[in-house]
């Protein structure tokens, strides 16, 4: 997963970014990057860390002009080569380009061989820099045209903006796999991958992109095209997003994430209740699905495990002793509140299982009598090859194990999931969206020989 | 403020001084340190920023030893001078010796000048040094007379841990204004300003260190020593860590912090209760006192405000267009939880009304019909001398403006207080308190003449 | 100009691939570079900064593989961007390879137009990355003619270094402007810029690379192949590699350096002699110039002038006050030996005249009465386009004063130049040399319409 | 050794502090300070590495005032603590003083033990430190009273400066073992340890500091006081300085070195000549004798290794392959010179012969048929307690070797020194020289039972 942002014809533009970037930070963690053009000139910072860590006032001064660009990069492992950093410039017949990526091609390898044996040199193993070597070979005068073609080679998921000199363009796949909002601010556009970007810069919410779109944006202007077919394609928003990835401050995909989270709490608390001394989550990605379910049973929600806001890099070497501190030194339960208590403790998800089960057994440790987990959602069982960083089927708890042994695994007195329909009939649009982590079905192809790994995608 | 932490005959005593660290973040951002005693030589780490950048592997792995004493430091304006973070350390006559400190003495002064005029000279500006050369003065072969005769000089609030070779002292002012418990490990004894320092190490906690105590630990021994008048001394426990400073899941002056919000939060609902859509609190700490008082009155909790997690340097320059950005990068109210909507907003107290003011204002833009303010303490009218970084009696608010002009600044549709009598009622030793920044009585006499800034306390 | 250094089959390459650069540190002072092939990997650093500073023990270890190339790199005026540091790396079709360049193309600016026409993207603005874009268009499963088939298209001067996965490719220009040579340590061979690398690693000196030559080293075993036409091609060796640029302890162009040098100074002195005192140089570069010169006229050498080893950034902001002080903070003339003297100062050379003009003030302010200055070779009117990084002509004094004007700018008693005829009469090939800087005859034609700066060369 | 340098009021006095601790580089390499008073409060910047690396532009700019004092330190094992880097610099009652020192005390521990044991705390272990707590126990209203009374105390070799507040203050031991001179620019007086640090900034050299003399200066006006017994005390100049320490463009004890040196090269030449092809000398330390002794016996002088002057950091792990190339990274023989040549070497001095050893090995690898060694200092046989670095008496190869083992150790055809009565002979006073450390007649006495490395000199 990545976050992206773009920003036009404001004096500000960087800056903007910047904050947009730092509201997008939940989306990647690893890297960020800015690029901007003042007419004569296309300037990039870029660099390994949080956004806060990544730029300095040097740096964001020198980012100078009207339009930019800006990315905030998901860990990966194995591939944090600080040269698949975003955006990815080049200059091409003396005219500069950049280009930032959230989503995963699934037709990577194909036009990355293609592009090869006709002579192009490649930098880096993204797949932002494919769709540039392919701008570049299929430059035309006509702007629409041109990306039209580009991008219609592509398959998969992407939500992308580009600097093409001072135009700032944006496109979404056909599917509408990733998120992608346009918002304005005094007369400025600016994309961005979550509405939550524009409210930290007071911008005003103008409308999601649409599936298939790309928008052209100089002068205080928007032109819109579209991809052939994109009328017609099957939506397939990743459901993921609202479960988990999206911040809860954001619309996205015409829903406002809190407010589905509480309906997916209340949904689950209809399907699986507990009648529990009090409810409480894993905070805080669970905290909003737990008040729904304690609202929707009547039950008193506690924060029954304090959040440390101090996480940063620890450095011990594991021994023994000190197993597992790393858990701890994020989440401490309170004893006095959890001890010889009956609790439902209400979870996001579970992937791979070792997580949860390090919190069940603070929360033992801790003195609690009895626990009852439930997840507001159904039980993921398949990799993504959109975008979101699940890990290989084997490595999917509910790939191999059945609830019953999942329970064990995890050591709670009880386990229960939000089924695929209760977690559909809560969504305004539920037709639209890829569910394909719960039930295998892929919207679009997905390549058959290759290792999801080997090429990077964003 | 300060936090302290003390590791006594364990052989990862670098290791659990930099975890006891880490849980104790709160209580100082700008600048940690850790010294260790290997049997021969004492190692010493000390860094500006939080205590994840102020070590490195290679500084953990450098602090060799069974004993160890850290120190996190508060940022204090104009005081950020590298010379000054702690642990203090010397050589005399051979023998290391540090120290670190948590509290603000009253006499420093004086202990100043006269250490001065015998020819001292003095590397910085804390309080911990003075300790330091006091007790180079007073070198006895009797270890407990010589600290009870020099620990005997000092006024005001003080909890100190010594390293005097591989001896570990810990020491408590006899009003007990700022914590301090005992811990064990395996057979190891651990000092710490609060529990929750033991939590994340698994430590068990024994119990606080009396008010007027000095315990000597070494070869997982630990006695104790009493200093002249400790016990008919009046105690003056802060209690503006029950409010706001201490972590909601430790366990100091015999209460759990998180249990003593709720009950503020429940008192405060029965004194000031408001008929409102919903309760909500400006995060984090609010939100204790919050679903206290929500509990109390039935009213539905709701998380209005999203606080993001990764909040580091920014670096923008201000401008008329970006103004604030600071203020929502951490906190984004979410418009569609807050629209149209009648609300109760508790907030654990009120400094200088400037950061209310802020918030109110984004949750009005954010569409909230109606904002009534609830503080789960009384009116902060006085400065602190004994630690807590309060600002001069002209910036607090309350010191100067009545409950209805607090308001009206602050623009809600009204405010309340819970009073002094409610908030010591939820006190299990409500007498032992020290409520100076409330009632201006102070326990201990301030210094006459003496800006408090003269000397750095800590 | 820049220096480049070239290691195959030694299990030590990329540490004799740093020390042949630590030689070579003259012709290149802005950055530095080493690429490594172990068999499957390629390993790439580089920075700006010297030798000395470009790399540390991690990097030096991280060069894995048996086979290395290596650059240092000349400052140039504007063009110190982190990207152009070589050597210049790309991997194609899976496999790595890697290039190190001296000299400069004078084609450049027309390769370029034509590649990116065809849809090659640019990441630099090196000549060195030309040559790779031709070689991955032209790939070729025969070496030999894929690489003549390339290196024909280069016009201008070249002598370069490459890793072609564990072949290490080694090719001089035609005309052989650069030096280039062979040496041999155990079984490996080593390529190097001059012969002064291969002593400083006790290699023994094999051979130079002919004009037009290219080698093909792997398994200890070299094979050449040549360029079309390189046999009638006219010979053009820099001759100011002789007179300035190479270290004295080198052997190029079939010739010692400090020999060379020090009969430029027995001719100078037999066409200009001085009855001085006695003879002196401006340290170090007219040292040898100044021994030879003293030799043949019977006169003492002294040394007027101190050298300061300890030349680093100075910091100062210039003031009337401490005007100049950067030149006398390298050089500190000795008062007692100049006062009341008559003097010949020997120099290499004149460029600009400003830094002679300071120098010769030095000595008068030290109390030389009486300055003869002579130059050990003819005065440099024309620019360089092979790679000497002259000024523009307007900017070389000799190109707008005649000697007389010229002695009167420097302020000096008297001042003669090495006549052209006398210069080459000392070289042993005195045909075989490019003196277009003396002369204006260019061997190779130069760009008509380019400015000589547009693309950098090395 | 140290170089140490002082400015009185000028606007620019940290810069020309700067500037003369980049003159003084050769005194220390080990780190670098400088102390500025700017009428209200005292800056401080202190850095290890070389002055250039020790100061930045900031840190310049930060030195505010016109006053400063600045140090540079020599490396001597173990004790490259940042601590002990000059000045030291303390506050005492409100009163910033600093103080840089060059020499080494006798008396050292003594003084250390009677400080501790009144209850001083010591921040390091330099001899400097030890002066600011007498003059701390000392302070007096009469300044001159109150520093003759605290220097009375020192023995040994000291040259000194301090800022008291305005006051600059330079002292130098009765015996005047180290240099320290005043200069004036504009009106400002300067102290420095040798004369080049005044050439380097214009400024005039006015006189050397008396052994004894304590000078004060403000306003640029001067005082002398001196110290009790200055008279009568035995001068004894360090001759080593004149022999290898000091700078060859500085003037100290009424001597040019330069001009020394050569005339001790002719004395060498006198009482050991060879019939040799030519003279040469190790680099640079050898070339002033080197060219008095060609010039005394009419050889000629040929530079038979090449100093590189690009000599920094170097990380390659020794192997057997690489051994030794540290020394040849730094000077590199001529080949083309040498071969087949009958030469003699001048050498300023043998300290290990490890060097030298390695000096020859080289030359004969380059092809020397004959090598004769003439070293231009008699044979060094004691350590110095006065502040030359060498090492203890067993590792000074001329204390447990003949002439004739130590010509077979270095691998010389022959070997000779200096005769003690010739060194001195051409000394102008030749009476006021310590020779300890060739004949081990210590003019003050030294530390029995200390090691002379218990407490740090300078």
């Amino acid at each position: 997963m990545c976050g992206i942002i773009g920003v036009s014809d404001h004096k500000e533009a960087a800056n903007i970014a910047f904050l947009g970037l730092y509201a997008l930070q939940h989306r990647g963690e690893e890297a960020a990057g800015i690029a901007s053009y003042d007419g004569k000139n296309i300037h990039l910072t870029k660099s390994a860390g949080l956004v806060a860590d990544a730029f300095d006032e040097d740096s964001l001064k020198s980012l100078k002009g009207k339009t930019a660009i800006g990315h905030t990069r998901y860990s990966t492992t194995g591939s944090s080569n600080s040269k698949n950093i975003q955006p990815f410039l080049v200059t091409h017949r003396n005219r500069p380009m950049a280009v930032a990526h959230n989503g995963n091609l699934t037709n990577t390898e194909e036009l990355y061989r293609e592009l090869e044996g006709e002579g192009s040199i490649f930098q880096t193993t993204m797949d932002s820099e494919i769709v540039v070597h392919l701008l570049a070979k299929a430059r035309n005068g006509n702007m629409k045209k041109w990306f039209i073609e580009v991008l219609s080679q592509l398959k998969g998921a992407f939500s992308l903006v580009f600097l093409v000199e001072d135009v700032l363009v944006g496109a979404r796949d056909p599917q509408g796999f990733r998120p992608l909002c346009l918002g304005k601010i005094d007369q400025s556009y600016i994309l961005a991958s979550e509405s939550c970007a524009l409210d930290l810069i007071h911008a005003e919410f103008i409308r999601e992109i649409d599936p298939g779109e790309i928008v052209f944006i100089k002068n205080n202007k928007i032109e819109s095209a579209y991809l052939p077919g994109w009328k017609k394609a099957k939506k397939a928003h990743c459901i993921f997003e609202n479960i988990y990835f999206a911040r809860p401050d954001s619309n996205i995909f015409n829903e406002n994430i809190y407010q589905v989270r509480k309906r997916l709490g209340r949904q689950l608390a209809k399907e699986h209740p507990v009648k529990a001394d009090f409810a409480m989550s894993i905070p805080d990605s669970g905290n909003y699905a737990a008040i729904g379910y304690a609202q929707e049973l009547d039950l008193p929600f506690e924060v029954g495990i304090i959040r440390n806001h101090y996480i940063g890099r620890t450095f011990i070497q594991p021994s023994q002793f000190l197993r597992d501190f790393r858990v701890r030194v994020k989440l401490n339960p309170i004893k006095n509140v959890l001890k010889g208590k009956k609790i439902v403790v209400i979870e996001d998800s579970i992937v791979r299982g070792t997580t949860s089960r390090g919190r069940i057994e603070d929360l033992k440790r801790a003195g609690a009598k009895e626990i009852h987990m439930r997840i507001s959602c159904p039980p993921i069982k398949f990799p993504c090859f959109y975008g979101i960083d699940f890990p290989s089927k084997k490595e999917l708890i509910a790939s191999s194990k059945s609830v019953r042994e999942t329970a064990r695994f995890i050591k709670v007195d009880s386990l229960a999931y939000l089924s695929l329909k209760g977690m559909l009939s809560v969504m305004k649009n539920s037709g639209n969206y890829c569910d394909a982590c719960f039930t295998g079905k892929y919207p679009v192809p997905i390549p058959t020989n290759t290792s999801k790994y080997l090429l990077e995608g964003a």
